[in-house]
């Protein structure tokens, strides 16, 4: 009996679909499931594909070819050990196990070092881009043994999505817990542009007082030019669209409560971990946090005071603003993928991974949920100088932010003036506007930490560790 | 030989001022320190204190009352775990420890648990008022067994500051890590109102062209008032503070990078664990890591384009922006405060402390580095109602915010203006706006999250959760 060529364990839907996307490219699947019936069920369904069920880890393991490549798509976290204990006694040394779970990369950090004493290989890889991406052609970002990605590499390139340019949107993106890290944020970037989106919409929505669909059509246009990605493409399509039993704009019968898995908060948690002012995502973060306290925001609407929403624009001004509104997203995005490229290079100073920016943003441009068209000039930029301290510090971007500040000021300030909450859209000009200040205030923070634990300072002047007795007037150093 | 009443492990300057403390209100006290010259150093700067060094954890134990109370001041983390398990073998089932160190209250948690089955009492408790408090009266803010509370009550008790009405600021705020939880988010307070004062000094300085002296000079002014605070005191004298070295304003040769011990990162962290905007906290712990950026911040502010930073008021406009940045900094710290309250409430639930929040506003009345007048404000807000969902739901919360909203609008809209980095400033303006707001458009997250990733939502008319096939038009009903 000849052996396949892969296994895929886990068969919900994104294991299911991920094994079919493997054999539409020509290769031999083994299938396997804890329960059995989900195995059989796909095999039912999808008749004439080179799937090979199997109902044990001692026939799943038997059946695939030297050295095996697993590919773990079962539930984050106990599912994803259990799985691995299972397998382990049944595997050989140079074994691939590679997880395309939404793990949490310091799991992948830590399951890749206990995997590596036992001698088997371990991937841990970002896959995303949802039922479909996975099925047609994800963007994935894998991390682990250089060899052992080698060896797997050759699969992952056929079924990944393709970019424009016809590059398969999969890279390298260093040792262990790197291409978790790297999904991670991206799904932290998610957020941070849904966030954006949905203030753009409620500033031309209470704000402006366009209805929904005007707003969708606003934003089909955006999506032809800088603004071009998916979210922004099916934004306006979601905007469009009418619920079939009301007549209403379908988001105006959804429950305004955003839910969340988790992932925006890991991104926000790892950014303060390193260091990282990831204002913008983690604003973003809060913001769903806020949407899901409904009752008490329904009560407070009837107490506290609020402003004129409205504001009275003449056509042509109208316009002008919706223009305005359309800069100051593209330089609040920017900003926020600044800050997650920020991170990236900290986690890759931080746990030695030498993360490829620029190849990381090529295969962002499809199969992921923040594909878009701008990714190509991060990838420029890196190209330019691979060693890029901050977006905002190559040409091009220099060049649009320096274009589009003023605008979002007054989109910013528009919308504070008539009570529109714009968490996100702040925080992308605050962060411009401190991370170009030569000087902050964090001197007269220095003095009261000093002041009141002694917690010392550094002066501009001169070099050395100095504590201030306050009371009276004196200045010691403490070392140089 | 006659037994000590307390014993205190660690002789660094918290754990020996802390004793002296504690002797200085009658009782006698047992030192021991890992390396005994601390231990020596000690009684021979205090003589003719009941002090009473003890050179091995053996002395040390022998030498107490029974049931012993061992208080821990030993450096946070491993350190504390290492003594736990050094005087472990020694202790009686009822002994009390106490850690009063800067303790994770996951890691309190998780020891108290651990003594818990060895029959072991264990309080752990935050400090807060540095050095000085710790001499003359820190509050304290115990969490553990109320049995054991209750014998350790009377020392706590006399060593705590008090507050204007005579009040110790000590109270049992409930079991395991519930102290070392409002420690933390004290603490992360204190990063907010730091951040709000050093942004208001910003404004003051860049914005206005106001020298630091004069600044100072409005914070003694402010101090007098609602914004009445031992922060607002200090930064007033700081400001005020001359280099004895240079002649120049203190606050112009200390350099503006501020460093953190972490306290406010755990703050945030937590909040995004308990799904809790915390906005304002984590936007001045990002202040943070973006001020120790200063290399890159000066190569930016030569290369990013800015715009005129200062504005020309004549005298009285002058005069009445300073009133209203004086109120959009109350309406500020409130929201920081509502924040911090509302966390607490989360943790409360989520780990079933029923934290008493009146209480432990009124002992961060004195002692601590918070303690400001308005606190008693909120002690009174929660005597009014226990169940307080947030303090903007209280009368007199609401009658502050909703005078002062208008001045926190206009104040960050003329900083973004202008230029001035105002993070802070900015989340306490979207969070009102957000919180007040029945309908946010989280509605369209929702619509893009089932678009993408088929995660459901559901319907504002009607019960159920719903996929919707936006490609067909149709809505699918899940489940009931």
């Amino acid at each position: 009996m000849s052996k396949q060529q892969i296994g895929v364990v886990g068969m919900a839907v994104m294991g299911r679909n991920i094994a079919l996307n493997i054999e539409s490219r020509g290769y031999t699947v083994a299938l396997y499931n804890r329960t059995e019936a989900k195995t059989s069920e796909v095999i039912a369904q999808n008749p004439g594909k080179q799937l090979k069920a199997t109902y044990s880890i001692e026939e799943f393991v038997g059946s695939l070819e030297s050295p095996r490549k697993v590919l773990l798509m079962v539930q984050a976290g106990a599912g994803t050990d259990s799985t691995i204990e299972n397998l382990l006694p049944h595997l050989d040394k140079g074994d691939i196990l590679i997880d395309g779970g939404n793990t949490f990369f310091k799991d992948t950090m830590r399951r890749s070092e206990y995997l590596a004493r036992k001698g088997i290989n371990f991937i841990g890889t970002g896959v995303s881009g949802g039922e479909e991406g996975a099925l047609l052609g994800p963007a994935i970002m894998p991390g682990g043994q250089k060899e052992a990605y080698k060896l797997v590499a050759p699969i992952l390139e056929k079924i990944a999505a393709k970019a424009e340019d016809g590059k398969p949107c999969v890279t390298y993106t260093g040792p262990d817990g790197a291409g978790h890290f790297v999904k991670m944020v991206h799904n932290g970037i998610e957020y941070g542009d849904m966030q954006l989106i949905a203030e753009a919409y409620d500033i031309l929505h209470r704000g402006l007082g366009l209805s929904p669909k005007k707003i969708g059509q606003i934003f089909e246009k955006w999506n032809q030019g800088e603004l071009d990605s998916f979210l922004m493409e099916i934004s306006a399509q979601i905007l469009q669209t009418e619920d079939p039993d009301t007549g209403k704009p379908m988001v105006h019968v959804i429950m305004d409560k955003a839910g969340n898995k988790g992932t925006g908060k890991w991104t926000s948690q790892s950014a303060l971990d390193l260091g990282e002012p990831l204002s913008l995502i983690t604003e973003s973060v809060f913001a769903r946090f806020i949407s899901s306290q409904k009752e008490q925001r329904i009560k407070a609407s009837k107490i506290i005071p609020s402003v004129e929403s409205q504001i009275s624009f003449d056509e042509k001004s109208k316009d002008e603003f919706i223009q305005t509104l359309g800069k100051a997203l593209y330089f609040s995005k920017i900003m926020s993928y600044a800050q997650g490229f920020a991170q990236m290079s900290a986690a890759s100073e931080e746990y030695n991974w030498q993360l490829p920016y620029g190849e990381i943003a090529s295969i962002f441009r499809a199969g992921c949920i923040i594909r878009a068209k701008f990714l190509q000039k991060i990838t420029d930029a890196y190209s330019k100088n691979p060693n890029l301290q901050n977006l905002m510090l190559d040409d091009y971007f220099l060049s649009i932010v320096s274009e589009n500040h003023e605008a979002v000021r007054k989109v910013v300030s528009t919308a504070i003036s008539i009570g529109i909450p714009v968490p996100t859209f702040a925080s992308a000009i605050t962060y411009y506007d401190s991370y170009r200040s030569e000087v902050l205030p964090a001197n007269l923070i220095q003095g009261q930490r000093d002041f009141f634990g002694a917690h010392t300072y550094n002066r501009v002047d001169k070099p050395g560790t100095f504590h201030f007795h306050w009371n009276e007037g004196k200045e010691e150093l403490l070392d140089k």
